[in-house]
C-alpha cells in the first residue's frame, strides 16, 4: 500500500516580504518522513483571504492530508479560520468546547478574556480541535485538513499530538555518501544506479569547500533490502567516499 | 501603476524530505521587498516532472514573473530544464552560447566537459541565459519564468544580475514595534487602525520571552507618508512600545 500523501501550507505576509524565515516546514518534513507520510507539496500564501481558500481547496483535492500554519490568533490579520470555513463552505462559530479551554486559561493566567481572544474559539462547523499545550488556543482538523499556529513553539506541540492519531506509511529511509569530486564526474554512474532502482530515489547535492568540489549523494525510499544494496553498489563506484 | 507580482518555485526532494532546508526564498522575498516586486506565492514541489509542469504553468499564468531554483546541475535528478522546454511546449537542445561558456571553464579548471556536464548547456528554444559567477553553468530566463540554480551561493549570485534587468515597483517599506503585552490585549485597536489604512499591511506577530507575551507589530506598504503617520498613530495607541 503506497505511504499517505501530504501538502503544507503557510499563511502568512511576514514570510514573503522576507521579514520572518519559515521553520515550520522544515519541521514538519522530518516529522512526516519518519512517520511515513509523503510530502509532496509546500505552498506559501500571503493574508488573502480569496488566495487562501483556492490553495486549501487546490491541496485538498489532490493530497490525503493538508497541514496549514499561521493566522489563527486573535488579531485583525488572522483570517485562516474564515477562509477555511468558507473553503469547506461550512459555517464559522465560537464552540462550547474551544470557549471554555480559552476561559480556563485565561483564568489561570488572571487575564481578561475579550472579543478579541474569543476570537480564538471560532472554529468551523464539524471540525475536531488540536490540542495547544504551550499557549491553550486550540487549532483544528477538518476533512483531511489540519489547522495549527504559525509560532513555531505552538506549531511544533500541536503536530506532536497531531501526528500519532494519523494513519501512518512506511517511514522514509535515507543514506547519505559524501563524494569529493564535482557532479559532472559522478553523474554518469549515478544515473545508471538511479534507473537500476527505480522504486529508490537517488539526489546528488553538490557542494564547495575550500575551493575544491563535491557532492552529497543521498538514497531514499522505504525499502530498508534495496536501500542497503545500492549503497552497497555506490560504495563499490566510488570507493574513496565517506560516510 | 500597482507593483510587478512574483511567485517562487522550489523544486527539489531534499526540501521536502527534510534533509535541507531551504534558504533561497527567503534571499529572494528579501531582494524583491527592496525592488518593488511583490512576492504573492511560494511553491516547493519534488523532483517529479509533471508535478514541475503544472507548477510552472499555474504559477506563470497568474504572476508577471516566476522565479525557479534547483534542478539544473549535470545529475540524472536535475530535470528542470526538461520540464520547463515541456510547460512552454518548446525544444530542449544544448546551445552554442552556453557550451562555449561551459567549455572556457572547463579549460580554465582543467576538467573534461563531458556528457553530463554538457547537459548544463541545455537551453529551452527562445531562452535568454542568466550569468553563473560562481559555477559558469547559466541559468535561463524563458518568457516571464526565471530559471536558477539551488545552490545558494550560485542562486544569490544570478539573483544579483538578473534583478536589475527586471522592472521595479515601488519598494515595500516596512517599520516594527515591540509591544509587551499580549496580543489578545492589543487586537482591537490594532484592527481598528488597519481598518483606517487599507493600503498598508499591518502584521501581529507573537512572541513569548522569559515567559511574557508581546508581539512585534509590523507595517508594511510602499506609501511612506501613510507609513510614517500609521506609525504615528500606532505610538500614540501604544506609548510604551519600543522600536
Amino acid at each position: 500500500m503506497p505511504n499517505p500523501t501530504a501538502a503544507m501550507l503557510v499563511i502568512g505576509d511576514e514570510i514573503l516580504s522576507g521579514r520572518t524565515r519559515d521553520s515550520n516546514t522544515h519541521f514538519l518534513a522530518g516529522q512526516l518522513a519518519e512517520r511515513g507520510i509523503d510530502l509532496c507539496e509546500v505552498r506559501v500564501v500571503s493574508d488573502v483571504h480569496d488566495r487562501i481558500v483556492a490553495a486549501v481547496n487546490a491541496l485538498r483535492a489532490g493530497h490525503d492530508h493538508v497541514f496549514t500554519s499561521g493566522g489563527i490568533g486573535p488579531t485583525h490579520d488572522d483570517i485562516t479560520a474564515d477562509a477555511i470555513a468558507a473553503a469547506f463552505g461550512v459555517a464559522l462559530g465560537i464552540r462550547d468546547d474551544a470557549r471554555a479551554i480559552l476561559a480556563a486559561h485565561y483564568q489561570r493566567t488572571g487575564l481578561e478574556l475579550n472579543t478579541a481572544r474569543l476570537r480564538m474559539a471560532r472554529v468551523p462547523d464539524g471540525a475536531v480541535l488540536i490540542e495547544n499545550p504551550v499557549s491553550a488556543a486550540p487549532g483544528f482538523s477538518i476533512g483531511n485538513v489540519h489547522v495549527m499556529a504559525g509560532v513555531p513553539s505552538v506549531f511544533q506541540a500541536m503536530v506532536a499530538g497531531l501526528l500519532p492519531t494519523l494513519s501512518a506509511g512506511k517511514p522514509l529511509l535515507s543514506q547519505t555518501l559524501r563524494i569529493e569530486r564535482g557532479e559532472g564526474e559522478i553523474a554518469g554512474p549515478l544515473g545508471a544506479l538511479a534507473a537500476e532502482y527505480p522504486q529508490l530515489s537517488i539526489g546528488s547535492y553538490p557542494y564547495v569547500r575550500d575551493g575544491a568540489f563535491g557532492a552529497n549523494v543521498v538514497i531514499r525510499g522505504s525499502d530498508a533490502a534495496a536501500l542497503d544494496a545500492a549503497m552497497v553498489r555506490l560504495s563499490d563506484l566510488f570507493p574513496e567516499a565517506t560516510a
